[in-house]
């Protein structure tokens, strides 16, 4: 994913609509958790079966990438605006997960 | 980004541990809006102004970095169970919302 | 506030329309959420001052209403489903925040 | 529930902390939202008859009622804050669901 053009994108995009002074980190959290409750509508009264049979119904799998980009856009744009790496935010999160749960088998969850 | 890394890790990640049955898209709805509540909380008290002033805290700067990345790998994640293009459909979602919303002047919003 | 009434209108509600097998607290909580943000989704660009605003507003109070409404509902609804006394969960929540933010003389928050 | 004393109660919490002043309406629509994610959490991996077996475990469901409670203070805070009366809404929101869903008989959700 070209994350710089993306970001470059957005900030036009904001600036092309006098925007800019809307998007406060405070009114873009907002602003994303609102569309993030949009994914969760989609599954809300799914059985987890029915979550995972999703796939293969390419109408409903289009509405719902539509809203895990609108999640991703307000991401990226509130990293623009904060200046934050959101890659290198990613790996190392990862890593720290890794430390956190070690890979040990775990045949059960209690 | 290296978004197929990243999926690869992902998915590596919840297979060493056995975690795959947990990662319907249901629950990683969820797991996703949990974290961005604690992206939220970081600004709920906070003034715009104060918002925006974050970006000179470099501690804050990286707790809420890591709140953002919570937010990308479980978006990754889901977007891979679901065989979702997240590059493809966030360029799909700018192109429509530069529809929905044209590039004009507005110098006031009511 | 006759909760009792209330969650027996919910309890019928559900019945009447076959809905008790989706009402799952997992279910439940998911939907309550969602209608959190349509709450949220509101204020997300306003300023603090707006936001207060909105009170001399009657149509948008009514609308803010209905998404209050529908959080009220889910929550009475969750209660019932799980056995779950509202109102003395309520008061016990008062008296450990109280225990937790004593109510100092604080004249400024950093 | 005494949704005025309640109130009332809260009134006087926020007023002997100078907590007034973070009260908008944006804010607390955060911080609800915030607990309402720590509510989402507690069900966030269990399946659908995981979640309902939680009304036989006394801890989690003490520990869950607290998040509701959360929730509700808020929301009873909101709706003193905005004047609105959260009760009339409640029972008018009953009557508009019942008209936009019907209590036909329903045998299956497709």
């Amino acid at each position: 994913m070209d994350l710089a053009a993306l970001i470059e994108k957005l900030r036009e995009f904001a600036r092309e609509r006098d925007w800019e002074r809307y998007h406060t980190p405070k009114n873009l959290a907002m602003a994303m958790s609102v569309e993030m409750a949009e994914l969760v509508e989609h599954f809300q009264w799914l059985t987890p079966e029915e979550s995972l049979a999703v796939q293969n119904d390419p109408a409903k799998l289009t509405a719902i990438g539509e809203e895990m980009a609108d999640v991703l856009l307000y991401l990226v744009r509130m990293a623009d605006v904060l200046g934050v790496d959101l890659e290198q935010a990613a790996l190392r999160k990862i890593g720290l997960n890794a430390i956190k749960y070690p890979p040990v088998p775990q045949k059960a969850k209690s």
